[in-house]
């Protein structure tokens, strides 16, 4: 399926800084970039790094000066994701895990899953498939965490939205990661665009390892599971922030959107309840 | 009902040191302590503070020697509780509420209840019934938070308690005390002398104010309602240590006993499901 | 001296409500309100409820219908205070200390005490005048903790500030107050109005037990030690809101005013490194 | 420099579970592990994990039966480390840093650099070399921060020592990584083993990124720095973990040796205040 999405930037530059952007949708072997432009005015030299992990495609932005600067990022993309019946796929075996997977089981900045192990065991121990496991997770957490923009900061992490119980989207995937791990499966961020969310802007939610696959979550319930463009993958958001600022500017403004643009029409797809199809994105 | 209680304590006086107990029976108007010793051996003077609100009933002693002190307290107390059918029972409004009672709704160390006011309306703010919603409240605990002795340390909060998911007598009273407050009902810290309790110690539960009166919960279990001989009660256990010490000394022995002592035989009290009998003392 | 006080506060009520205000000047021995006025349009009778232990004058507001309420406050108040030298005034050892001072030893909700103790002991264990040891907190506080409006919010706590380094008057004040139970003296929090504070507003320091006097500190610098009009003492800022809320109303303006009324010159007091003299409000 | 260094543990297993170990020596460019073994009894095959960024030898055991596992490591290794002037490297700035060490620069699980930035900036940010700032670093751990065994576990961060001021090689390791990273220096955590440690264990320290060379800093000053085994590095405890354990087992025994096995004699180096020669391990 084809999405146009857009990203759109503005900086007041106080002093001479560097930003790392993770804007670009992520190239790979099902994710295809068929057409990209980022616009930067004035015109600044740009950095594309490498992650060798192929998680994300920062792109780094020396700002040598003050004043002001527009990005814009576009793109057409040709996103791929299956469909599978999860409800016969049993835990993954630690022991079996790939070594590149294990990184997802340890806690971290905003996933302390430590400290949530009792907490996941009372409320979600007692289920048998993992698929049932992790949609029970997300189920609590769209049920008890209010969405509430600006009721969190950069600082919250999933020790204090078990509690508090509300958040946006990025404390949502946080505790729905915490809880997975807890549990012993592993889990990731995914950060991306993502289409029919309402107001646009970048979206968060998680990927949990079951039978060998990434398999989709989105705790929010804000977008179907299949209108996303991935950006990035991480452990949380410490490792994928949209914008990584380092010296003095700040964000006057930001655009976001996400349009459809294949010609067959969008059925959109969410979890239900006792339905155990999950969606991985390739 | 007549209950024999002792409290044996030894400590190793590192340097000179001053200790604040608080293991005397409370004398109510219906608690009624027949008999009292204290023996302090080496023999020092002591002094009863005389608290204003009549709350505790603690006791100073400045230990100014090294060495080692063995006290044991000792005490006959009749105790009197009255049962009453708190279904009917609306919350009392904080404009009905005595300026005595108020401070009883604040956060404190232990029980931050200002950050756990949306866990608390999640989960019990659809309750009708005042009383129904502390049982609700002590059943939730009951069934999510593990009794487990060394699980915690004198710095554990409620905050803790609802994510950890594991502590003692104390820990469950604090987070009692803290839903309550979180859901505008008054609520205090109960320490006491209790019945069947085994292991036999110290006992820690609490108090919520339902239609004027300070009704009895424990979240434990773990000893009759109607077997506790009152020792203190307070805002949470900052304000009601069996020994606060300050100086440099090492307890090396505890012994609490507490036993019936009237001759009409003991029938214990629990709450159960559905059946709104709430039990006060007086 | 004669300060001129008012407050002025408007909410608009979405629901029936209750509000306890705390912005009474407080009557003692030595501060004597000689005027004092209550405003309340529309008119809506009030209730003064009458603390115990005299440490503050709560006054309740039910608020039986929405729309919109104005309050005014205005008093006319005699302050006296006393300016001693501290410099040879020992700790007050425990075993001395009046029982109702004892609670201002133990940790509260924003000043967990418990916590600070190596802290404390690290950084001011070292100096042994207990005026020293104070002096030498606030000032601790003044170089490391930046005063800025809006760093903080109303669950930040004296655990938080030691670190994050950023607040307002009630984060400075708990500070102090943490530190200093810490180092077992008793402290407490003053809430008041402050002559020459800029902006106007209500202001937080905190007293400091010392010889037998509760001794004035403030680590912000932001207002003479002399100018300030007590509204109330307290553990921390947990018992001495300016408005406690229960119900549905929002704060929508809110001005604080206080002027020298005296004949003589103003001589705003601060201390300074090196001289030890306290000032206590009696 | 020859070490040879040598690992016991011992487990009872409880149920069927799986281990991840840490304690091979890591084979580099410049440390050569000349021999070494893993003993195993009763006997079970292993797996190497390989680590595509060739920081850790990480090990997996499969324990499919209950009963008692001897593991025992021993390894002869070779070291190499260069001392360098760091007095006039400059600060890396990010714009400058590859791609692999960005990664360093974002906070984890243990290191919430995010919330030291202004205690952080408060004490070191006036100097002016990086070197001699995470000198400073270390030196205000050194003098601040109590090294107690037992004083903290394994869910104790950055942020709680900071405050508590008490902690193990562990903590003062992930205290100067956070603050570090707070001051945009990239900071990682080394785990290994150290000769004339006392008493013998596994030794956790740091590196910071100065001047394109990850250099060595140990705040506990336990051990020389020139007398180091790498096993691995990580963005903090979360991803070192000795041995990660998956199931039901218990530790009985754990033996840590570390010899010195060249002919020339040791000669210890520690870092001195204003000497800024540094050492970096290849």
């Amino acid at each position: 399926m084809k999405f146009k999405v857009s990203a759109g930037l503005a900086y007041d530059i106080i002093a001479p800084s560097t930003i790392i952007l993770n804007i670009h949708a992520l190239r790979t072997a099902h994710q295809t970039v068929l057409e990209e432009t980022l616009f930067i005015d004035p015109y600044i030299k740009i950095e594309e790094l490498n992650a060798t992990n192929g998680e994300n495609r920062f792109v780094r932005l020396e700002l040598p000066e003050t004043g002001h600067i527009n990005i814009k990022y576009e793109a057409l993309v040709d996103t791929y994701y299956e469909v599978k019946d999860y409800s016969a796929v049993e835990e993954t075996p630690v022991g079996r895990c790939d070594a590149s997977v294990l990184p997802y089981l340890n806690p971290s900045r905003y996933c302390q899953s430590d400290k949530l192990s009792r907490m996941a065991n009372n409320n979600f121990g007692q289920i048998n498939s993992p698929f049932e496991q992790v949609f029970a997770i997300t189920d609590w957490i769209y049920r008890n965490v209010e969405y509430l923009s600006g009721s969190t900061d950069s600082e919250t992490s999933a020790y204090d939205t078990v509690t508090q119980q509300a958040g946006v989207c990025r404390d949502f995937a946080h505790l729905g990661i915490a809880l997975c791990r807890a549990l012993t499966i592993p889990a990731r961020y995914f950060t991306g665009y993502a289409y029919q969310l309402n107001p646009p802007d970048f979206h968060a939610c998680f990927e949990a390892y079951l039978g060998g696959d990434w398999v989709l979550f989105d705790a929010t319930r804000l977008a179907p599971l299949n209108g996303l463009v991935k950006i990035a993958t991480s452990r949380d958001a410490a490792d994928a922030s949209i914008a990584s600022i380092f010296g003095n500017l700040y964000c006057t403004n930001m655009q976001v959107s996400c349009e459809y643009a294949s010609q067959e029409p969008f059925s959109p797809l969410y979890y239900t309840k006792s339905i155990f199809d999950g969606i991985t994105y390739l």
